[in-house]
């Protein structure tokens, strides 16, 4: 298999837990299998997670900050805060991005979700192209892989297609469709390990076997079918055309399965 | 109408935003109205969004880090960070919560997640009751109102029902539901400003205008009708039970309307 480069965003404040030593077996069975990895440990880095002027070094502090539009200018000028550049440069160098992360809330930790607010800047991640919207499926990461893997503390079936807090699937859509695919990603199924607080310290040789599988199938296990923008499935108001899932509803009418 | 008890949490990066403006309208109005108002500017407070040990002064930093668990021993002992307790003493005294922000990323801002992932305490906001499952429905929040105020850049079509992001009912049940609805608040629709970014300062009038009669409704306006989880309509491993929006898939199955 040829050698890539895989980046991993990795999230935990806590080395010892199970997401740092899920982090830590695929550093070692990617490195094993000849690959380069490059790790953003968010918490060891001290990443800030809240977007603000601080970003924008340039910015003028008497000026209104238009969040968007200070960070398309700092993305053109090469002037944002060098730590968003640095995450910037792991994004184009890689082949596939790696998140590592529990489930808060039902979405990702706020260090995280800082990452992405301050990383994914304007004409880097979304505003890109003539009319800025190539996206889903087209990109500025196009042709990359994703593979979110994430810990949750509670067991499957609440999460089941019936489950009180909603489907896993749809859960996750604001992440795999809305950061994962919108910059051009192809983004597998999620690696999602339940009853993670229940673990204990002997239980990781299965769950190691079955990441381990995900691992491997990097590069060659099916993305999730989601509809590009650009296949001609989307009118220009960007909704589905009448004639595509007719009758269904959820976010299940953006995939082709 | 009876006089009340307002939590504004509000997060953005610059006052001079048209959140800010909604968030200050909002103070305004109703404090006229007679209410008292007790606001969390989040990015003023320089409010952490990071959750980690520094929320447990006590934790013994040897010790391997379990959040859950030490969330709920500084709960119960009354040594979480004091800027955690400020903001649950603020939820206890509120009879209404009311969230200002823009939509990031089909989510909200670091800052105000990080907001959650902390002040969310076990005990507090989870974990609640005997078994620790009196939520969604019941929970330490019940009786309490909730309204998700949020601006949006883009325009409404992109997030309609067949549009390429997502519905918005969807995008947003992690926070109505997971985040509002599991302590026990009654959630009210969101109020949503779409097309946010090209607002002119002069096309605010309209804009107050719909937002006042969404605060004069803040406790009389008809709250979405999630089911409550011990409503009898989920088994016991918490899934919709056979019978119960049968043949219908997606999170509004959680609805009864």
């Amino acid at each position: 298999m040829p050698k890539k480069n895989i980046f991993i965003v990795y999230a935990h404040p806590e080395p010892r837990s199970l997401n740092g030593t899920l982090k830590d077996y695929a550093v070692n069975h990617l490195q094993d299998a000849g690959h380069t990895v490059e790790v953003s440990d968010l918490y060891a880095m001290n990443w800030r997670a809240e977007a603000d002027s601080r970003d924008f070094p340039e910015h003028d502090p008497e000026k209104r900050l238009f969040y968007h539009s200070a960070s398309k200018e700092a993305f053109l000028t090469d002037t944002q805060a060098p730590e968003i550049k640095a995450e910037q440069e792991k994004l184009k160098w890689m082949d596939a991005l790696i998140i590592q992360c529990p489930m808060w809330w039902f979405s990702m930790p706020a260090i995280l979700k800082g990452w992405v607010d301050r990383v994914y800047a304007r004409r880097f991640a979304y505003g890109v192209g003539y009319h800025g919207y190539e996206r889903y499926g087209a990109g500025n990461l196009k042709g990359k892989r994703a593979l979110l893997s994430m810990t949750i503390g509670p067991e499957e079936a609440h999460y089941s297609e019936r489950g009180v807090h909603g489907n896993i699937e749809d859960l996750l859509f604001p992440i795999t469709h809305g950061i994962l695919y919108y910059p051009g990603m192809d983004v597998l199924p999620p690696h999602l390990l339940y009853r993670a607080a229940a673990l204990s310290p002997d239980g990781f040789a299965p769950v190691a076997e079955t990441y381990r599988t995900r691992l491997e199938g990097l590069f060659t296990d099916e993305p999730i079918s989601f509809r590009p923008q650009g296949g001609g499935e989307y009118d220009e108001q960007f909704r589905l055309k009448p004639g595509i899932a007719d009758g269904k509803s959820g976010f299940a009418i953006h995939r082709r399965d």
